[in-house]
């Protein structure tokens, strides 16, 4: 987990393997085959007590015997033996070790896999792993993998928690035609976590493109720091797997309160930058995209086709994906109009009817590349009895040649063998081809995403003062009284120190208090009976609402105080609260909580009964600057009623955002708190304010 | 449009082909000659004024000069010559006319489109098109298209819309191994279309699943007649674009009024047991699929992997696409202990772990496909070092050739070459082997939808009796006055009509009636001015809330006047509306509309703002039993509200289910009503009924 660098596991000079062997089956073979097969640039020690040599290499009885200094040291003997390994690389002052041995933490034996990482972090030494399948860092040309052996080299990274997935991942890439610049297997994560990885691959100018499959992940605030950093400098996509109930079931994954964990993963990735994909396919096509595609100048796109209808699943898709189309007819047809036929048109989709030859093609698509206006293209074909899937490749290659470089083009053509062919001959250089248009359009949609997000300038977050030492007064009390929860009282005192409004109440012990109180408020007014014995308020004829004056207060007092005698004759009853009736207004949920996956976050959606039905809700990482809680605000479906519709006032939107930042900064401040909750937190109209009608905090348990 | 039998269309004896070119590259020896090889089972008559051969087949001068009955003949001349040939075929008493000529409707050239209709239907001939590319037909092997020549005999029958799209889906079924019974291009669909085609295909042995490419459709009730009863005798795929905004624009689409009409057609079409897919390769691989595949005997699916990773993707799958993951763990360990090694898992999804053989996959195979208890099957690979792609294809064309026919079983298996090379192997086949996992469960999820149809016992739809008689009398009023729209007191009185409760309400024209009518309703109460000058009646001082007893009304109506008099001097006041305080409980919203696809349709949703801003609501075509409507209710996303959450008391559902009923009675049964909106309904708790607040009614404009 530390910051140290992590150049010598990526560039390592000189590599030992602890446990090879001299039996092809054994892993401890396959790895140093892999790493001479891989013509690994440094020297290779493989360490075996019986000497001889593995793969064609010499091996050393003991890693003391090697006199170089070791920069990684892997290790593939059994689990019982790993701990005394470890020790004498220790001994040796090995840099990093590789444990691919498994049975540790992931079957349960945690105290095991912890010594062992104690012990590591004690000499300074940093742990991949245990339970992976090595790394592969096309810098060094090292493949320290028993995964597949000739890897294409390329600028794309793949980090991957499954071990399984990962293997087959790298398989994959060479079929796809995907190079890689590394791969790195990292199992139980019980020292080195992607947050290490990302902070070398950041500079590493070999990786244009980063793929990571995540199961679980931890890291607080500086997970998302690393992901906010490493996101605005190059495109990363990832595959979270456990993303419906089930699969987190099947994954054992950690869970959130209100909405799923999945829900805050996916908001507080997005906030990141980083791009979200569903599939191990998408993700693989995404990455070989990104990694090639250049930068759209703008957002306008224009789709080319010889068919009305794949025309428009393809405006379907730019829809699902976020992808402007052009929308500028006069400049369009001024364009086209010499390139479409009759019957055709020039409005996007540009309509090249199902008589378009691949010449018509070749027009249409470089008008579409060199005019300064479009800054991204979509071509479609559909084999057609007049579509000549040969000549149709040979455009696609000129043109493609032509502008990849400087303006992004996605295709997809469909049709039978002829167009299979084209498609295959295609992907086998870099042209972004697809069999279907979605896969097509996805492509651009991930690329917009990137490109969105780099363009957002980074402001700084400004988390207001708050007087955390009144705060802590609050909360020293409720520890001192062995309570994890904070009562209505002292909830409600810490939103009038960081000035979050609150309906007025105050309890009365008498009838003269209560006429004090009322006039004070103001009216109509709200009574309760305040009394530990009484639960159910209502039931016991403890409330009393809508009073508005002085003579319906008297009455009140009266009639709650003997209902609730009549009720339990033995309840001590502390007082009457005497409180604020709260006007309507929109009833929204704001929430801070430490999420086990990045620390401090804060929530805001709609209010009251809806929260629980709708889960209209959205997430993020806090620290936060108002512009993002702006977006935040307005990500949710129901904003509009915060705009105010059917010509209703807008609502007090500023008031909300003050009040999420100041309920962020309450838990960021204050790290015996785990939880806020405002709910419901009921919002007037603009200039109005906002009121916080129930509150529950929550401390942290010592763990 | 009519019903009549297609036989003569699916099943001719002669063709004349109109239009027959001795140029290879016109369409009109392309379908000769694919009529030709494809070994037509019929006669050929190739029409060509100058004769001589056209494909090797002797051609006719004329129509006329052929001697038999002529079946279909097909139209391949210009759009201006197309009437003059309809009118010789129509001499010749041809059964059947495809017109494959382009240039009508789809360019706005209506008006010759529907001359040629007419005097078709004048002489019972039926036209298929315009601008179409033909129609295969496996059962008589022809193939009049000008597509691919092979076509592989199978049991999917493609009807489509778009001509590239269903030439370019036929090539790519050859390359997928995708066996047809016939492909229909509807094109402009002036007579023939999917409503015919499809009560051919219901009973048509040779088709066991139809996948269908939508633009647009209409049809009415017998639409949603036919879906019904196809789907519950074949699994039918659609596609439909035009699903997004822009896409529908691009296909010139119709809109609904409150959501899009795609929100319309997708519940209608689940409705009716249609399976819907996004994507043409979704909708090939489901159909493969569906066509060779048993039923499911239940619900009960197990996940069999190698590698965790992909098995918590396959669970993500599974909930995402409706399949039940087998829950019984006692029975799983049970089964499966003596098939999973150490560190492995009998849990679903069962991990063979990565060091799986093809021996162990046997095993696990056979277990899971032989036990009763398990109704389907996922089996899943990673290419890991012990992976073998040979062995691993061996087995799993073993275990399906022996439990194809009784058990549901998919595949996904994802890697390198060998076993880019496993998956061209057993494709080739009909083994349903996927690389991405979401693909396989896909398949799964679309034989569990047909699945889940079929068993749905149909019941009969009960319209209930209303009293059609005394709504006319009102809507002829409206009528004769040149209105639309029915006004407030017109739209209630049809609510009284069929006992739909609203707020009780009556208009005063002095204070003396003002108070008798508050004292027959009941405190508390509302008054309005009623006025046809002030339109802003609360702007005006023209409404009094909240009035709870004599005096207040009587002070409430003097103001009222006043107000209004002070606000417009020259206002025509009719008198004040004394009407019930509505008391608040779940706003919901019931619509009844004309739905230009699929005829009478009623709306329910969550109503107030919230349906403007969540547009949670569902459709459904209509008439409905009372079982489909309490589908229909529990479908929207805030459904807990009617149930009662917080502790909240259970809604009147009941009362809910009746209003739906009754307002779609009303539409159903008054064909001068074109749309019908409540907007709020109230909903109170169970036994309290609801209450219609406002309530629009439109009457159909005559075109």
């Amino acid at each position: 987990m530390s910051n140290c660098n992590l150049k010598s596991l990526f560039e390592p000079q000189n590599i030992a393997i602890i446990g090879a062997s001299h039996n092809p089956d054994k892993i401890g073979y396959q790895i140093v085959e892999n790493i001479v097969k891989g013509e690994f640039q440094g020297n290779i020690y493989p360490i075996n007590p019986k000497g001889g040599k593995v793969a064609g290499v010499s091996a050393f009885s003991s890693i003391h015997e090697v006199l170089d200094e070791i920069d990684i040291a892997i290790i593939t003997i059994p689990a019982v033996h790993v701990f005394d390994a470890v020790k004498s690389c220790t001994m040796k002052h090995v840099k990093n070790t590789i444990i691919i041995t498994s049975g540790f933490s992931e079957i349960g034996n945690n105290s095991e896999e912890k010594r062992i990482v104690n012990l590591a972090r004690e000499n300074n030494m940093r742990v991949l792993g245990p339970n992976v399948f090595g790394i592969y860092s096309s810098k060094v040309k090292l493949n320290a993998t028993f995964g597949p052996k000739d890897i294409k080299l390329g600028n794309v990274s793949i980090i991957t928690q499954s071990g399984a997935i990962g293997i087959a991942m790298t398989g994959k890439t060479k079929t796809e035609n995907i190079g890689l610049s590394s791969i790195i297997s990292v199992g139980n994560k019980s020292d080195i976590d992607e947050i290490d990885l990302l902070e070398y691959l950041i500079d590493d100018d070999e990786t244009q493109t980063i793929l990571m499959y995540i199961e679980g992940i931890k890291g607080g605030s500086k997970l998302v720091n690393t992901f906010e950093r490493a996101a605005r400098k190059k495109p990363i996509v990832v595959i979270k797997s456990g993303r419906s109930a089930r699969g987190a079931m099947a994954a054992a994954s950690h869970t959130g309160s209100l909405a799923g964990a999945d829900e805050v993963f996916n908001d507080i990735i997005k906030q990141c930058g980083i791009i979200r994909a569903e599939t191990i396919e998408e993700a693989l096509d995404w990455c070989k995209f990104l990694s090639n595609a250049p930068l759209p100048k703008g957002e306008n796109t224009v789709i080319i086709t010889n068919g009305g209808g794949i025309g428009v699943l393809a405006a379907d898709a730019c829809e699902k994906y976020g992808i402007t189309l052009y929308d500028d007819t006069k400049l369009l047809e001024k364009n086209f109009s010499g390139v479409v036929p009759n019957f055709g048109s020039t409005k996007n989709p540009i309509d090249l009817t199902g008589a378009a030859t691949a010449n018509d093609y070749d027009k249409a698509l470089s008008t579409a590349l060199k005019n300064n206006n479009i800054d991204s293209v979509i071509c479609l074909g559909c084999e057609t009895a007049v579509f000549d899937a040969d000549e149709f490749t040979s455009t696609v290659e000129k043109q493609f040649e032509a502008y990849k470089n400087s303006k992004p083009v996605v295709f997809s053509i469909f049709g039978g063998e002829a167009i299979e062919n084209s498609i295959s001959k295609l992907r086998k250089g870099s042209t972004p081809i697809f069999s279907d248009v979605y896969d097509a359009v996805a492509c651009l949609g991930a690329l917009s995403q990137y490109s969105c997000n780099i363009k957002k300038t980074k402001k700084e977050e400004a988390i207001p003062e708050i007087n955390t030492q009144a705060i802590q007064e609050i909360i020293n009390n409720v520890k001192s009284d062995n309570r994890h929860f904070l009562l209505a009282k002292e909830a409600q005192a810490i939103m009038n120190i960081v000035d979050i409004k609150i309906p007025k109440s105050y309890v009365a012990k008498n009838i003269d208090e209560a006429i004090k109180f009322a006039e004070l408020i103001g009216y109509p007014l709200v009574m309760k009976v305040v009394s530990k014995d009484i639960i159910h308020k209502s039931d016991s004829g403890g409330i009393a609402l809508n009073l508005e004056n002085k003579t319906e207060v008297i009455e009140a007092f009266e009639s709650i105080i003997n209902n609730c005698k009549n009720y339990k004759p033995d309840a001590h009853i502390e007082g009457i609260e005497i409180a604020e009736m709260v006007h309507s207004g929109i009833e929204t949920i704001v929430g801070a909580r430490v999420d086990p996956s990045f620390g401090p976050t804060v929530m805001f959606g709609l209010g009251g009964v809806y929260v629980e039905v709708m889960k209209d809700v959205s997430f993020r990482a806090f620290p936060l600057n108002k512009d993002a809680i702006s977006g935040m605000i307005s990500e949710i479906k129901s904003y509009p009623l915060l705009l105010g519709v059917r010509g209703d006032e807008k609502k007090d939107i500023e008031e909300v955002a003050n009040t999420i930042l100041k309920i962020g900064s309450i838990l960021y401040s204050c790290p015996d708190i785990s939880d806020i909750e405002v709910n419901p937190l009921i919002v007037y109209d603009q200039g109005k304010g906002v009121k916080a009608v129930d509150i529950r905090i929550i401390l942290a348990s010592e763990t």
